[in-house]
């Protein structure tokens, strides 16, 4: 079957043609129906060294489908289902998952499995691992776009709110305004969540950061942000800082915008440093109570069939997300060097690929 | 001054003649721009018994001012501020304050002063206890309206939502959609619930509950409430249940409508009974996991500063609960009569004074 | 295969003669060591009513045993290794286990299979379900007699201290003293409690409550509990109650014996009650952040692993809640009586029965 | 009177002639028993740069006392009787400490008034802000030295357990076995600590650690402590981390033998450095789930009284953290200059003044 993934792990992606998949006992094999590229794609491709294993590693790991078969285990689902697919999915039957994150089960980040451990979702089909604990059925109600959006943008932009233990009408900074900081716009507001500024260097982040819920805006192109997130939040600093994006100057950035007392919560992914820089004297000398968190989504089915209620009762439409939509499977390569090039108007593509 | 308040214990309201109250050192006194009666003044009015310490009480705990004039040790207030002024005001130099819950320093619910332990707002004029710690500035993007239904309805009710530790995309049945359930309808979908499920009798309620956030109807007057619920939800239950209005049935039904690992969150004020009756086979025999809280608003300045926010940041209008408006400090007693007769369409009357 | 059980359901219980069980592809097959009777199995026996699945139950939820088979799938463990089987047994590969209590997947204490929804431990011979995820590895540190009560006592009188939200200092009520008040203490006193009253009315509960960590003794025999334990706390009640035995007048009294703020944890099996009488005055007419909570404690693995550390760094000792040892499988039918009479100097036998 | 102080900001310390201070409505002046110097106060004397506000800055802030005066306020407390009187004396009557954090009202750490804000305790007498909320009665059973090291060594240390939020069997990495460390130890234990570890360079340090609970120890003389701590856990990490002493190289190790999902909870006041290294790769890039916390311990009277429980309940004897006791008022300047230069037997030296 043909898929689109990593011809040098490291160096080349392009087309594959691999074995279709087939399903172990709890497993289900899906037909895409539409998918995502996103930036972790890009770094597994490019950034994760050149482990051997990455060699035909399909990518790809959001994803709606159809259900093609299942394993003799599977209770819950049948050929023809519509699924969708979390990009987290954790080894349930683990005694590590028994504790209180299951995202990492035989070790840090283990969860996030597609375009990594195993095959992605860039493909005519794919297995699902543990398919009763690790999909969700689509609900009629919700489309097609909401429902890729949901796999990873939402589920890490509200992870990040959770993350931020927001209280009503706390005042949360949120730096990056990419698809996973405006899912992490619209979480702080469905928190409860008073004033947020949304941080960012781009149009249409703004525009979309103002309609997901965000009450101020700051360009990082207009220089210091650090003063201007004070000034407006009150010189002691805001409640809440979200990290969606940036590098090791927002995370200085963030530890010192909070006030005693509040908390630093991160869902971008750091690459490129060895070290972040906590600056000591914003840190209370370690003593201020800011607390820094940071941490992969939750997965799984229930983690899915709680974010997709948000979208049928109408609190959320991450579908706005999409700026630029593709046709057919063989678009995935574009799509994935929309996400490599980063034009100024995108936020997300989406493939099409059948129904 | 003139004043609406207790003639006889347990039996009789009326005008009043007192003379103007004095601040002490960290008080203010405040002349009232607006107030709203409560079912609260009517159950200190009828129903707390005969205590003495209530003959020629002051009624009335709902309003917003204008300060008359401050005591030598207040710092941040002056006269002439606009001021809101929440319905529970804690002794914050109290050794009690500093655990967890201010509200009850000094005793079960003792920091709900007002028309209580002192008198209440509706007078010519009121005094605030520790001035700066218990009331906050009307910030201009507020109105009248808006700010009165701030310092009690929309404090317990989103205090209701606090107390269910409602996570994303949670079920959550309301048990009452009178002001308090509206807003904790309110609260709950700024908490991130998903299908909310507003249980009443009154087709007013549930017009604005639906605009609040509702996302279905129970009326109990089609009868079994815990049947009809638990099909909306799917036969386990629902994950958290507000009770904010009702009586022993109401309880009973919240313990059997909710999910083991749930939590029913009470904000109503429970009269008439000695007991109410927990279910144990729906409790589990008292293994289910199925937390039983409940509690007075958190009160003071900081609270109310953040509950503004909510409304200057468009989170949240509490405005619109606002049925019938009276104008002239005379029609306190309408007002009142109001809320003890409770016509269908009514939610909440404002009495409107000066400016 | 010889083993103890449910004769009749509701009525009589005796051998019975079964054959021995098979491992489906994820369980174990164990030969206990040592196992006890508990409460429990005395309600199982007697008081569940009669359900037809209870004819030819074999009773039993205490043990530590010998591998002797597993199945396919088993990663962890093979014959010989000597187990220790947590009374809790969660149905982990289940998306109800992804919440936050897997006790209640798949419906309320549906978790606790042993003895009710499987056969029990009473046995030559018993299965685990799921053995890499309910079972643990006995440390050599750790005695026979401390591990057998590590499965439920231990597991529970612990969880009652988790549901309890115990701060450094906190007062505690505790009240029962048997094996689970027991052990409640301890874990009381391991996580910081000051003060802890036991209530109870047999010397052997106080006398080993004392060595447990207990600071007061309250005799329910000499009257009002209430009192006494106000009078030792303060008047204004204690910080916490646990309940470990007892009745609706011990749920009463907890709600009355508890601070505003406070909470009341339950994990004793309420019985013989439609419904248990929450006092509205002392609940503050619904008011008064008094905590009500209770639950079975966490199964599987994990737990049981970090229980035994604590019996290997020597924390506790659950082993001194053994006042009666009996030898061989048939000993079990006396061990069982000793449980349904319960002799003054009783607080749990032990049965052992090879190595 | 006679006090020791700051004669030259950041460079000299010695003995002043100060007037005796006057007690505000709200305060208490206090003639001390015993005080003990802390590692903040030789911070405070060379370490805070030349702040004017030092010069003449009495020095010490753990101490218990004889109330000599009190202001017309003062409900609680009456000349004669004897006090314990908390490091941490946040401004309680202000909106911040509204907040979860009074500690930081007013600005990080800004509750640490003693010895920087305000003089300190090394004098003939000293004034105690907001008595009634500020200090708590000596209990009769409670030794000077106990009470003594209660003030800071204690609430410190066991702030750092409460940060960590341990729960039962966990196994903790202290990193630090001086004063504070040692008393974090004990509060660990009080947790529900399983293991733990304390690393550490001093035999005496090591002999108390023991004594206090730890189960291992490592000795960060013999080499790389990261690998050690995770041979001792298991290759995944430990649970928990607490920092309760070193530099940014302990900051590094921290997160690195902290499993994800885990706690660094941090005591330690770092100077030094403008920056902590936060080590990407063992935060898994941003997503590990590893919460780095850190704060001052909370402080006033409902603290102290709670600490002070735990001492007459026999929970914990921090009095045998004291290595040098020294007599006289004139001892306070040895007793300084025992902690600049920590003799190797050291772990904390007493002043015992009057009675």
């Amino acid at each position: 079957m043909k898929c689109f993934g990593v011809l040098e792990p490291g160096k080349k992606v392009g087309w594959l043609e691999k074995p279709a998949p087939s399903a172990g006992a709890f497993d289900a094999i899906v037909r895409p129906i539409a998918f995502s590229p996103c930036t972790s794609d890009v770094h597994n491709a490019f950034h994760v060294g050149e482990p051997p294993f990455m060699l035909g590693r399909v990518l790809g790991h959001e994803a709606v489908g159809v259900v093609e078969s299942v394993g003799d285990s599977v209770l819950d689902f049948k050929p023809g289902d519509r699924v969708v697919i979390p990009a987290v999915t954790p080894p349930w039957r683990s005694v590590n998952a028994q504790g209180q994150f299951p995202q990492h089960a035989g070790g840090i980040n283990r969860s996030f499995q597609f375009a990594f451990h195993i095959d992605g979702v860039f493909a005519e089909l794919f297995r699902v691992p543990d398919a009763d604990l690790n999909m969700a059925l689509m609900p009629p109600e919700v489309t097609i776009e909401q429902a890729v959006m949901a796999c990873d943008m939402m589920s890490t932009g509200f992870h990040a709110a959770e993350l931020a233990e927001i209280a009503f009408g706390d005042t949360v900074a949120i730096s990056g305004a990419g698809p996973v900081g405006l899912m992490a716009t619209a979480g702080a507001a469905l928190r409860g969540a008073g004033r947020i500024i949304a941080i960012d260097g781009r149009e249409k982040s703004f525009e979309l950061a103002l309609q997901y819920g965000a009450t101020d805006i700051v360009n990082y192109k207009d220089g210091d942000i650090v003063r201007r997130v004070r000034e407006l939040s009150g010189q002691s600093g805001v409640d809440r800082v979200i990290i969606a994006g940036g590098d090791a100057e927002s995370f200085k950035s963030a530890v010192r915008m909070v006030k005693p007392g509040g908390v630093v919560a991160n869902v971008n992914f750091f690459t490129g440093e060895e070290f972040l820089p906590l600056p000591v004297l914003a840190w209370g000398s370690g003593l201020a109570h800011k607390r820094i968190v940071g941490g992969l989504c939750p997965g799984g089915r229930l983690r899915m069939e709680k974010l997709l209620r948000l979208i049928t009762c109408g609190r959320i439409d991450p579908g706005r997300l999409i700026t630029h939509r593709l046709y057919s499977l063989e678009t995935a390569e574009e799509a994935f060097w929309l996400m490599v090039n980063k034009p100024p108007n995108l936020i997300k593509p989406i493939v099409f690929i059948g129904s």
